[in-house]
Formats: C-alpha cells, sequence, structure tokens
C-alpha cells in the first residue's frame, strides 16, 4: 500500500476500508485529499483482489467539506480577466469532479460508513458512493449555500437520483442540519447504527457479504445501475443484453448454479 | 379464451385475471410461460373489452422466477466461438425481454397481486406492471446474484424508477430478502393486505373501479407515465399536448363532465 | 404592484405573496387566471428585489382546478374538421403549459402553501413550483380522469420526479381524494401544519430564510436542480462547471466566507 | 400590417415578404431588429391566411449582422461584480436567441432570399430559416470569431444540421468568406440565381408553391423535420404517429386524394 | 421459401434477392406487401446462411409508394368519435412503421436497387436500406404531401441522416421528382447505373462482396452504425466497447489475420 | 520538449507540429504511440502558449493504423472464462478510445495534414481531429472490417458526423480503398494539395491563422461544436448563453472591436 497523506487504508482479505486521516482538522478537503482519493479508487478499481470498499472517516466526523485554504489558494490564482479567469476555474472545478468521479467509476461496492459531520463537500462525495449507512446522530447538511456558491462537485447533479426532488430543494436552499434518522426516512442512507463502532463492524460486514459474491455478477450489477441513471429503459435492456452477452459465458454463472443446486456456499475467482 | 400451459386466464366483466399456473413448480417461468405472457397481453391490448388486467400467481406464491432448465437448455445450445454465442445469447436474452416489454406496453392497466414468494425474474416481472399490492409476508428478493448474474429482463433498468437508487443497490449486490411491509416503506407496493383473499379481493376491486373511467383518458394517462420514464419534461409536455389534440374531441370528456355536472356515475363505451 | 383580477400580490420585504384570489370559485383557473400567473411570475423573475416568492390560495381552499367554462369555451370555438380542431387545441393546451413553466422557470424559490382542496389542475400547479407545504387536512386529488381526460399541464410529466411511480399511477389512475399526512409521506409536501395560519406563517418564515442567502448562490442551485430534471449526470457536471465559472468571481463568495470566519451574519446584494 | 422600423412586411395573397429594411445600415440588427423580428414571426405565425415567409434584405445586402451599438450599449449596463454581470448577460443572450427562435418555431415554411453580405449574425439567423437560396456573388462570413467571440444566436448550434461538420470548423476558426457556389456545394443554400431579380422571383414563386399545398400537412411537415432535429428516430415515429392519429382525420386528405384522382388542382383552406 | 403474394424472394448462395413483385400495379404497398415485408425480412434477419439482402422492383419501376385502397379501407373503419378514432389510426400507422422497422432492424446488410419510379412510401422505404443505388433515370419524389398528409413511415425521420436538412425540406414541401444524378450528388444514392441491368449486376456484386466478409464483423458494424443514429458518442464508445468484449473473442478475428499474413482469401463460418 | 519514441514534436511559434514518426513500420500504433499521444495532447491541450496542433506523419504515409503485435500482446494475455476475458477486453479497449479521445478533447484546434496512407485506426484518428486535409493521392480505408472486427476507436462514433450515413456503409462494409479527391467530394477532408509539401505548408499556414485568433473565442466556439456532436438546440443555446456569460466579460472582445473599428490586425494575449 503506497503512503497517503490525507488517507489511511488497509486491506482485510478482500475489502479495502478507506479512511479519510484529517481528524485534526475534521478530515476537510485539502489538496492531498483531492489528488490521492483519485489514486486510490483508481488503484481499487484495478485490483482484481479488491472486491468492496468502505470508505470513513478518522476521528470523530466523516468529513467537513472543501478545506477553504484550498478556495483561497484558487482565488490567489486569478487575474484580471474574468473570461481568463473563467477558464481557470471552469477547469479547476473539473477536476474537483474528476476526484470523484474516480468514487463512481470504481467498479467495485463503495460503501460509505459516517458519523459526527458530513458537511458540503462530504455530501458531494458520498453521493458517489453506491451505499451509505450512518450513526443514529451524524450530522448532514448541503453547505454550499452559506458559503455563497451553488455546490458543483456532485450534490446537485446526484443527489435527485437518491432522495426526492422536493426535500432535496428545501436542504439545498436552506442549507439545513439533518441527522442520521431523518436520513435514513429520505432515503440517503439505508441503516443508522447506535453509535461509531457499531455502524463501522456492520458497514464491513455487508462489504465482506457482498465480496463473497462473484466479482463478475457484482460487476455487472453496478455497471447497469450506473447505466440507468442517465439513459433510457430501452437503451437499459439493449446495452444489458450486450453486457451478459459475453458475462453468461462466465464460469460463475455455472458455479453458483452448481452451488445453489447442492446448497453449498459458492466460491468465486477474483 | 385460448388454453394456456403456465397460465390461467378468467375474464370478470371488463377486468381480465390473468393467473400464472404453474403452483408445483412455484410458478417458475418455462418456455410455455415466456411464449404465452406475450401472447396474453397482447391480447389483452389489443381486446376493447379488457380494461383493466390483474396478475397474480396460482397456489401459495406469486413466482420463484427463471427456470433453471431453460438456462440449462440454452447452454446447450452454445458451440466453441465465444462470438458467436455471444450473438445467440444476445438474441435469447432479448426475446425475454420482449415478454416483458409486451407486460409494459399493454394499453391497459397492470396491477400485480404477490403472495409468497416473489423472486428473480419475477421482480423483472412487477416492475413492468404499473401497480403492485402484496401480502405482509410476501417475500421478495432480487436473486439474480446468487446465480451469478447480472439481473437482464428488468429490474435493474426499471426498478431505479420506484424505488431509491441507495436501497436498490443494497438489495441487488445482497440479494437479501424483505417481506411486504419493507417493500411497502420503500415504495415498491403501494399497500399490503393480510392475507392472500383479502389481497386478491381488494386488487379486483381497484382494477375494476380503475375500468369505470374513460377508457380514452386511462389511456392518454398510462401512455404518459410510460412516456415520462424516459423523456424531458418539455418533450412530454409537447407530446401530451399532441395526443390530447385529438383525444379532447372525444365523446367522453363531455360524458365526463355531463356526469360531473349531475353528480350522476358517467357510462363510458369501450 | 399591478392591479390583478385572480390574485392578490403582496411584496414583504424581499418576498412576494401571491395568492390565488377568487375564493367564491373555490379559486378555480378562468381565464384572467392563466394570464394573470404568467405576467406575475415573469415580474417576480425578472425583479431584483424579489428573492423568494410563496404561493397561496384566498379564501377556504387552494384551488379547486380548471375552471370549466374555460374548457367550454374552448370547445365553442372548433369547428368540423376534426385536423384543423386539433391544431388549435394543440395551441390552446400549450398555452396553458406556458402559464405553469412561467412558476417553474421564474430564478426565485417558489413555495407553495397548500390548504383545503388542492384538485386537478391545483397539482399540475404545485408539481411547478420548488417547495410544498400543506395543511394536515388539504385534499389532494388528480382529478383529470374524472372529467374524461389525461391531465395535460405538468401533473403526469413532473410528478414523477417528486413521488415514487407506484403510487403516482394509482392517484393518477384512481383520482382518488388524499390529505396533507399521506401527501407528506409520499413526498410530494416537504411538511404538514396544523391549520391555514400557522402553515402560512411557517411558509413565509422559510422563505425569508431563503431570500436571506446568497441570491447568486440561490439561482444557481435553483437553475441546476431543475437542470438535473431532464438531463445526465455528466451534463450536469459540466454545466454547472460552465456556470461556476464566472459565479465564482462574485463578491458574495467572499463576502460570505468572511462572515462564516467571523460568524457573523452575511448581508447579499439583490 | 403594424409599422415597423427595422423591417417592410408586405402581404402577397398567401405568401408573406418580410424584409430587413435598414440599408443604409448594411441591415445591420439593431434594438429595433430584435424586438420586431419577434413580432413579426409571432404573427405570422398566428395569422391562418399566411402559409409561407420570405425573408430577405431591402438595398445591396442581406444583412451585417449585429449592430456593434447593441453590444456597446450592453458593456455600458454591467457592474463591478463579475457574478452578477455574468447573470445580465446570460439573460440578454437569451433574448437574442429567443428572437430567431421565434422565426424557426413559426409554423410556416420560412425562405431565406440572400444577396449581398450575409455575415455574423445574418448566418446566426439563416440558419433558423427553413430554407436558403442566394446569388451567385452572396458573400458569407461567420464573422464573430473576429470581434473575440464564439457565435451565440444560433450559428454554431444549428449549422451542424446543414453543412459537414468538417467545413463548418474551417469556416467558423478563420471567419474566411465564401461565395454563393460554394454556398451551394456545401448544402447551406439549395440554389443560386444570377441576381437579386431573379432570386427575389425565384424564392417567391416557390414560396407560392408551398403556400398551395395543403396547410395541414405542410404544418405536420414542419414540425416533424424540426423534431426530427434533436430527438431519436423511434421517438421521431412515435411522435408522427400520434400527431398524424387526428391529422389523417382531417379533410384536407380527402380533398387531395380526390383533387389526384380526378388529376385536378386541389384547393385547400387556410 | 414461403409463398409471397406480393414479392419474389431468391436466394443466391449467401445473398437473398427480394422483390417488390406486383408490377402490374407499379409495385404499390398493398396489405399483402405491408405484412409479408416484415415476415421476409424477419426471415433474414434469423437466417445464418442469408448475409446481405438486396431489394427492388420487379418490371419498370421500384415502386409508386402506398396502394391508396389501404388507405380507403382504414378510412372506412373509422367511427364518429374523434378521439377513438386517433387511437385506431394510431396504431394503424404504428403498424406500418413496424414493417420498415424490420427492414432496418435485419442484422445483415440491405441493399436497395431503384429504377423507374420511386415515390412516397417508397422513399420511406429505401430510407430503412442500409445502401441505395440507382439508375441514371430513375425518379424519387417525396410524394406524401400531394395526398394531403405528412410522411409518417420514416421518410422523415430517417432522411435527416442521409441528405442535408435544407434540401430534405425543399423536397419534403413541394414533392418535386428528382432524377438519379440528383439523389446521388445529395447522397441519397451512392452510385448510379446506365440502366436497370447493369444496375442489379452491380449491386447484386457489392452484396456478394459484403457477403464474404466476416459475418461478426458486419453484424457489429452494422449495430454500430445503426446505433450511432441515435446516440451519443460517448455512449457510442462504451456500446463498441462493451460488444467488442465478446465479438474480439471471436475465430473470425484469428482467421482474418492469418489470412491478412498470408495474403489469403479469408473463409469465415455463417 | 519531452523525449518520444513514437513521435516527433516540434513548435512553431504558438503552433505544435506533432508527427507519428515511426515511418520504418508506415507510423503503425504501436503501445508507444497509444501512451504518448494522450501525453502529447494533454500537454497541448494545458499549454497555454500553444494555439493550434497540426498533426501529420514522417516518411511516406499517414499511418498504417494498428500495429498487429498490439493486438497479437492482447490476445495473449487472456485466460479461460470467456466472461474474464470479456472484462480485460472492454478495459482495454476503452483505453485505446482514451487516447484519441485526449485528442477531441484537446481544447486547441487539431489539424491532420494526411499523405499516403490513411488506413484502419488512422481513420478513427483523423475522425478525433478538428479538420482534415490531404494529398490528392492518399489513400483511405476503414479496413477493420478486413481483420474481422467493427472498428472500436472512434471511425463508426465520429464518421456520422462528418460524412454522410449511405457513404459510411459502404465504407465500412466493404474496407474499399478511395483517394483524395473522393475524400474531399465527400466531406472528409476540406481540400486536396498537390503533393505533401505544399500540403504541409497550407496546414501549417493556415494553422498559424486560426492560433492568431482570440484563444477565448477559439476555445468557445471549438467547444461548442464539440457539445453540439451530441446536444439538442435548445440545450446548445442554454450552454453557449452560460458559457458566453463570462466570455463576454474578457478584454479579447473590446480588443478584438477597438481593432476591427480602427483596421488594425487585434493581438491577443495567450
Amino acid at each position: 500500500m503506497s503512503d497517503y497523506k490525507a488517507f489511511k487504508v488497509a486491506v482485510l482479505d478482500t475489502v479495502a476500508h478507506v479512511q479519510i486521516n484529517r481528524p485534526e482538522k475534521i478530515n476537510s478537503m485539502n489538496a492531498d485529499f483531492w489528488r490521492e482519493i483519485t489514486e486510490i479508487f483508481n488503484w481499487a478499481d484495478a485490483t482484481d483482489g479488491i472486491r468492496a470498499v468502505v470508505l470513513s472517516g478518522a476521528g470523530k466526523h466523516f468529513s467537513s467539506g472543501m478545506d477553504l485554504t484550498v478556495l483561497a489558494g484558487i482565488g490567489s490564482q486569478l487575474g484580471t480577466d474574468p473570461g481568463r479567469n473563467a477558464l481557470k476555474l471552469r477547469r479547476k472545478i473539473m477536476g474537483f469532479q474528476e476526484s470523484f468521479n474516480a468514487v463512481e467509476r470504481c467498479a467495485k461496492p463503495v460503501l460509505a460508513a459516517i458519523h459526527g459531520y458530513c458537511l458540503g463537500g462530504a455530501i458531494d462525495l458520498i453521493a458517489a458512493c453506491d451505499l451509505r449507512y450512518s450513526t443514529v446522530d451524524a450530522q448532514f447538511s448541503i453547505k454550499e449555500i452559506d458559503i455563497g456558491m451553488a455546490a458543483d462537485v456532485g450534490t446537485l447533479q446526484r443527489m435527485p437520483h437518491l432522495i426526492g426532488d422536493g426535500m432535496l430543494r428545501e436542504l439545498a436552499f436552506t442549507g439545513r442540519t439533518f441527522a442520521g434518522e431523518e436520513a435514513c426516512s429520505m432515503g440517503l442512507v439505508n441503516r443508522t447504527y447506535a453509535d461509531h463502532e457499531s455502524l463501522l463492524a456492520g458497514v464491513l460486514k455487508l462489504a465482506r457479504e457482498i465480496a463473497a459474491k462473484s466479482p463478475v455478477a457484482i460487476r455487472g450489477t453496478k455497471e447497469m445501475l450506473r447505466y440507468m441513471r442517465d439513459h433510457r429503459i430501452d437503451d437499459g435492456l439493449e446495452y444489458i443484453a450486450t453486457w451478459n452477452a459475453s458475462m453468461l459465458q462466465s464460469e460463475d454463472l455455472r458455479i453458483a448454479i452448481a452451488a445453489h443446486m447442492s446448497k453449498q456456499r459458492a466460491e468465486f475467482a477474483n
């Protein structure tokens, strides 16, 4: 495992546990964070032995979002021509977006385990994960409105697929804080846990369960669900038919059916 | 009514009750099933006297999904060239998809009444219906993951329109079983009933209620909701304007308004 | 403020309170209504001093929907050629749609405060607003099915973004009435209030809160959420990057961050 | 006919001849132009007696494009906040776009007759017309690149449907001038004429020919071609089927077939 | 080979030659035509031994388009309710469209050889083929405008992919006749031949050449070009990558490369 | 400038001349080629001083396309499970696609200067450039069909935007060779030159001309033309309005207009 400045990465058998590791800064997102998260998820994507990823925060919080010194740094690079400044800013924003796209694109399911603060950019981040679980007392807020900007690294783009449009608008316009239970009832997280410890235990157990499934089937399932966020039903049916045209030739299907018949646990290659 | 091997079809006034009728095989989907379901829903679509359809399972369960002998049969037709095998498999999958597309395309509302097992392919099937109701103790599972494949006849394509993306991913990655109440709270079914008998009675009553509405208005409403699954709001507005340009010239509008004014029940031609 | 026949408009600091004002006709939508609502929301859109809009109904109800004399009037303009009639009807429908598009397009958040009846066209209307709140005993119904037509001014187009497809179909096929609590549990309204008075107080308070945020940030947030109803995630990310390329050069960002640092309340220009 | 400052409009039986009428300013597009062109094409759209429109330029040229004083005027309205300036500019640009959208949206075919200069904004304008014809020596140029901006009122959006992508890029990057013959060979204009007189005579003759066809059939044909610029083939097929569901009930079909059978000229109502 | 009433079908090795065979009626499209063309192209699609299809007309012409008695027959089935008539007409039109969709969907390349008249519905038909060749003196016309209707079985939907938008509008608005050479210069046909005999010989030769290529590669190429008519470039790249993920495992690739290396002619299985 | 194995890169003032530099292998695309082309175009994209790029081939040819040893190398990495092989192949293909996407995404106009062979993958490559010019005797062929595969790195995806669908299908199904003049008449190249020397001189001159324009305006123009390949006209208009909301605040607009007024040559910063 490489050495990371903003993260701690542990591999537990076939599950990678990725921790944001700047607890003294409430895991805020500095330049190291933005660069390393891309590297880590590209690595998880390309490494056959990793079959699921858990993402959490070290210390008392998941993350307080963007480190404001990063914004200040960008501001200091701007010149006097608003046109050229716009080109620079656009490129910068797209760079940040790419970091979270790497999370979404990772072929292995990514489970976020959220406790404490999950603010601003942290909402953008968990929206790019597959599954979200939190403690009952986790604190969520679409904070960007309070620093005078529209969220631009994924919250406004991905959240409409996760929670109802009506509630999302309230949260995005007001920036109000909501806790784990409300997050669960609106569908942002799938389940809440009493505390950080039981949260991590529960999410890691779920990750191991998913990692034991056929990697070919998990890969296809994730790909299809990603695809359907943006495509028509007829396109989706055609795409899965084309995808499964090769995947149904995999030995995993035979192994799974044989195990199913003999009531035994199937073992799949990476 | 034709004789069907895998189904039993009864016409109750203007409502067709379509029952999957292989109770000794837990209503699993064999070759007869896949062929006949297309015929039945094409017939319901084209028959003016049918104004709503109820779909249920005979015996103790709704359906356990794909009959594995069908998969085995396909496997035995494959040769040694992975490319040509892929072309064959793709065509096969698209054939199965067409069977459930016939359910979705049927111009009359289709109400699924679900009890007992509703597994794998059965989830793909109910996702192609308009409305879903179940017993409290019905058992649902996106089972495909456990036979080593990504679901490819509609679940991954249509379910994102029915339940939240976060919970769908959990169910699709784990294949875990969930009961009627959870299905209701996540929006997969609209209401649960205490037992099979009250379920059927309730759903048939609802079907009769829908069948009494203007068929022209029901047809347009179903068409628009189907259309909106895949289109932009501006396209949808233009489409309904074009559609209603002729439908508002129908006598049903006049009949309905007259009945409304005189507080009487409107009677509409088929 | 102009004089309106079907509305009463009050400006409370930076919030416009727009009331449908035909209580003796249950606020039904007559020709004045359809013309004036466009004017009012275009005005709110173009007036910098207005930062949020509250929409409610005067008297005992929000609105009973389309005034049937409007439909009768259209009917009387039709001739004998079904083709030319269709062209006229299509143009008429698109005209009505444009009235509610003006609500949706208004750059300032629009909060609907709903009490009493909210029927037929009134559902189309609230679906074009950003946020919906109601009394516990408000009565909702997708009433169009009962006058023999498919809803054509927005309900079938916008509601799929607000509530689950399954429940929407039940409501659209049956036209059944549902109250505030059920509307809240399905996500149509964000919160219910005990009575009309507390509803209006609550919604106006929320509107003022939103009006105090950076108008540049609110404008961008609303634009993005509108955009995402109809676009892919990658298109949305590119669009917000292009949008924020100029908006992040706004002084609001600096003001907001400075206020945040100094724990003071930010004050933003219109 | 209203009095226009930037245009001269003549009605020749069922054909409207719309002339840009600022020859002393090379028909450049000033504030009057932008406002009046919307009014004129909305009028043509809504007036049953008008069945085709010819658009040309008075004097020696079609048009030299945007009047630079309009740009200067906008510049003078900008303040010091780049964010708020961007919101103002965006609204301005969209206003200009709406003027040419009115040309495109006009339900009657619009034929551009081009002679002399056709520069910058004039290319945006003719791209919104249905048909383009020019003199051999007409001079075309996508001039915007030479005033330091990307064309933003239609050229870059609509030209890809008219000429090949490769040549369009050359013209847009270089702004080089090309004459009628090259415009014809690349498909921008359908035919060239020796001089202004024969051009106008030819285009008016063609317009009268189109105006003699069934207005219902012409309306549907234009609508479909507009629709296909932006939609899939399957969507287009479904849309025309829905459209013709009413239009094939028109008496024009019967009149046309009867005339066809009896080898006589059909006469259609407006 | 089945017996057809409106067609004559011959199999020449791996090429099917499908002839419209109602020369005494200028190969106009009657009820037999619409039913049989679907059967024939479904058969060609499903029959491995057929690798390319040539479509031509028996006698002096390709086809004069829709048989007007078919339209008259539909007219006679209409009742008095314009709404219900519209539902019937819509279904009828979609039925005709399905016949030509079968041509487009056929997995084998379809080459149209056109001589004499190619009018109205015949243009819709050739637009659904892959390749078009004609005699120099073939006569083309988008004739629908002259029977008072917008073309609704494919011309207005598919032609924008074949010829420039500007010329298409002229042809669709005027219905003017154009000959082979103009058809070639606008890209509707790829090449013209001096007479019917040389046309058929040339097209059959080309069909045989295509039939000798790898069927797996031809299938993929046709699928991609069909897909790209309606999809984005990024979607197309993803789709071909998914498609070729299995097809590059085919033995045809190995056979083709080996033949290429040894400068020999490759022989591919069906 | 870095040292490249498969390329030679020269910077001529503000124009980068990128040459494929494996003349002894007919500039076939080996592993070095695929890696370095990404690096080079990312560099050109990010380097302000580069304002246009010319792409050509060293020696007698532009390029013969994919080096077959690359395909062989991939084949040798495949295992026995067709499913896992498919996942590997899909990833590989997408990797190749990314190399040419880097060419398309480069913000500076890319001009291809083509002489000699331009076969297979070389067609995919030039389709990702902005502008194409060739010698009269350049030889083009969509060669993939002859190695038993459907082209999968851009030809089938991007060529439909460059040449007519009918001719493209002929070329893709047959793989026939065509020369510069035919390439020009079908719109694949914009102009032909008598020989390699005049080609390079002409293209470099054009590149310098483009490089002298406002970089802000060129950037926006290229972005819009890329965007319009995949988007609707209304989306395109909204996007350019959002884009120009900042870019019209650039000083380039002022500089260009001032130069225009004073008939002087404008000088723009990078």
